[in-house]
């Protein structure tokens, strides 16, 4: 079909590519020009990339990037054309952008991502979907996932669902850094903690394994950055606030990550937040 | 080899009858009587049980229930032979048992366990194994287990790396109750989200998966009851004060298992213990 | 001197009257009507309140209500004319206020204040003054209050020193809230604790014995409501996360409001959040 | 009234000169020699201070120093003679001396006080007092302090009110750190918020007042030690948890402490635990 794509960063250049590769029509656009994968068609606005598209997937850091080609979005679409938001963006900005598009009889989807860029590049990206349009748009996320799951009719649940999700990541970090320093400080090293939790609790799995090697050797090299972390754990409070629901670990995980900005660690990697536990517990940071 | 086993109760009784079935000669004592598996000998008293034996094994419920029999193990126990402590323990009575040990030249391995207890009776258990005489026992550890982790010459060890798992366990059920309470206010059902995170997140392993499916859906029936879970979470909040290690998510917790008592859930599974979270969001408690 | 006066509400009301009985000539505006106190002047605009006026005093319940009279008393002032902020506000919108009136060659200070309705008609306000103008303001606190306490030249540090103020307050809630609960579960009335600890620890000082009082009484008539209470520690939450600090308190009397106004205590004066962790600990609603 | 005291700390010497002073007859007992006070008379043991007193005192650091004396006590004392802990105990420990007493027709009160040790020696402390005996130690209270808090018939409740002070003292570093880390990343100097809010919110009585300004100054030179600080935290988390009584702040404030401890700043006044906020927030340490 023929696809619009605004956003080629890290996680969207490689989405895009796959779009082309499965035999896609993908016209896209990107803030700053020359990142156009093999094969796709550059545009000079948002808008054009929407034109005559089926759908246009946008895919952007934030809630602000998002705002900032909405317009053109909505201008750009035709009637009964889908709008397939695939960043990780506020329940509140899910809700608003389906109705924006509805009152111009347009359709929206919410489809955030779970993976990282290589896992987009491999086509292992797990695919949140909500939204009525949603199937319409299966064919897209086979093309870069391995997994899709649909949450219905509301697309504001994928934007929520994602946000859970990423929340329990940030669980797993403060989990593992509290076991950590712990057994740390008891002479007992993290790293035999980490493979025998890893087994035990975990069967092996590939996301709360790799955290928890990664915090067990202070491997923090840059990853998914502090800000970013922080950013989607306020989403998730946000939500929360809203709905009156209290959120507790989600504040306690923005403290470390608020301290790790104020220590300096902005840039590592967000597994990174578990050395608050060592800071408090009169532990080094670790080598790198 | 000789076993004295003592202590057999949901998790002792089968594992003792997994050592009697892969050949080893048992001798049993528990404090209740009319409680040994098939083919194995009750003994009288604790000191009888250990008298003679190669190795003997306590599964009891908590310290003071492995103290009240500590007198009869060491003088029961000829020089060189190991007593094996299976039962989750506090890290100071670790220290404290390998000590007498090895006053009266005995050995002292201390091997908890993470399973419940039918995967106890299917031999699915994982065992965790500290002490220099740790691998003597490993005959007896594969009777009964899946896999066993060895942590090095130091019983306390083993005790602390259990008392990690289990704070992992409780970590995953404040996690999925405050995601949980979250999405359903948002009216997204909480089973959708345990089906995708589940995947998504842990692989469809076990024990995460686990939880998530009984949490969304409110199944608490009795399983490790929440006086249990308090229990070993205090013993890793007691190990973190004494090194001066703060353990923020473990006293989160902690205090949702005490709210938890004090709502009259004590029988529940550990699991209820993200019921607190629904509570303060202003949600009914489920049916079950 | 002359003096726009913008927000009739529960506090505005009687530091009118106040400025009006100290000899001012006082001009008011109101979003409802007929509110203006005895020998004032009611205007037909925001605007109008600030035209010719020395000063406009603005007292309204938050951001957005100053948001939607700021255009008119911009375009109202004269040059070298003083708008005094008094209503709690974000220290994000003080620092844009400060650049909207500077841009213009007005003079913007912040002064709210710290009491309640009966202490403005008492003149028993106490005023925090922020901004390079505020000693021309000075005749106007003296007025309406029993003391002043000047901060500086920027009306930021004044908003934040409130927000301070009422975290300060929040606190005692928390504080006296738990102790009350661990005692009464002991059988020690809280009415005893409180008298106690007011003499004790806070000698008799009005606020903390008044809330001590109250809280151990379970007296939660309106007063300063929930959603307010929840306002101003979200402003100092969010002041403080631009700034990198943790304010991990602040975060968890954020949640037990949150969770009373999921309880559906919304209408009770904040000191209700204590409320919070009676139910934790399995204690009834008081009568009230 | 013939006293006899056991225990010349720092807080056990002026407090027996006190009742020395006002005419008793004092008899002392310390573990160390060479501090009686002047006019009392040195004792060789514990139960020797206990013979044929009305009124044996015992003014000790903590749970093991009164019950390393207390079997002297129970040996010394005559039936209907009083035992009056004046120390800062468990309540736990409470229980059990009232038991201990009362088996042998002795009578047992609880007075811990309130103040340091230049209180003490201006006759300055407060007391709370619990037992049925308490008026009859009301000489020896107005002897040495200026105010009695009398709480009915059950010593532990003593015990208890005693505790809830410390932490609503603690409760005042925290809240006070928090505020001053954000106000001083603000430009807003700690001082001028330590002022005003001393005065505004707490009257200006001292206890608050002088919390705020030291934590401001960042003056933690030698006063309550962090150690003694999170004993009495811990007392009060241990009575709570017996009762089913969740207190977040007490382990908040009982995790900074920790902290505190571990970045090796035991022996400040326990006000420094306020440094934990500022270290978080990237702030330096005061130069002290």
């Amino acid at each position: 079909m023929r696809v619009g794509f605004i956003g080629l960063g890290k996680m969207g250049a490689p989405i895009a590519a796959n779009l082309k590769a499965a035999g896609h029509e993908v016209r896209v656009w990107n803030r700053s020009k020359g990142k156009a994968p093999q094969g796709t068609r550059e545009c000079g606005s948002p808008q054009e990339a929407a034109t005559d598209a089926a759908v246009v997937c946008t895919m952007l850091a934030d809630d602000a990037a998002v705002e900032s080609v909405i317009e053109g979005v909505l201008d750009g679409l035709s009637r009964g054309a889908i709008h397939c938001s695939m960043s990780t963006i506020s329940v509140a900005l899910s809700r608003k952008l389906r109705a924006l598009h509805e009152a111009r009889g347009q359709r929206f989807v919410a489809a955030p991502v779970f993976g990282r860029p290589d896992a987009a590049a491999q086509k292992k990206l797990f695919v949140v979907a909500g939204g009525a349009a949603a199937e319409d748009c299966r064919p897209l996320f086979e093309a870069t996932s391995q997994g899709v799951f649909p949450v219905g009719d509301d697309p504001a649940h994928a934007a929520l669902l994602k946000l859970c999700g990423n929340f329990c990541i940030a669980m797993l970090i403060e989990g593992f850094g509290e076991a950590f320093a712990l057994s740390e400080k008891a002479g007992l090293a993290p790293s035999t903690v980490a493979e025998a939790l890893s087994k035990i609790i975990f069967g092996g799995a590939l996301i709360p394994s790799g955290y928890a090697s990664r915090i067990a050797q202070g491997q923090f090299t840059p990853g998914f950055a502090m800000p970013l972390g922080l950013k989607d754990v306020s989403l998730a409070l946000a939500a929360a606030k809203e709905l009156n629901v209290p959120l507790p670990l989600a504040d306690l995980i923005k403290n470390h990550l608020i301290a790790s900005l104020a220590q300096g660690r902005g840039s590592w990697d967000w597994g990174g937040f578990s050395q608050i536990l060592r800071d408090q517990a009169g532990l080094a940071q670790h080598r790198g």
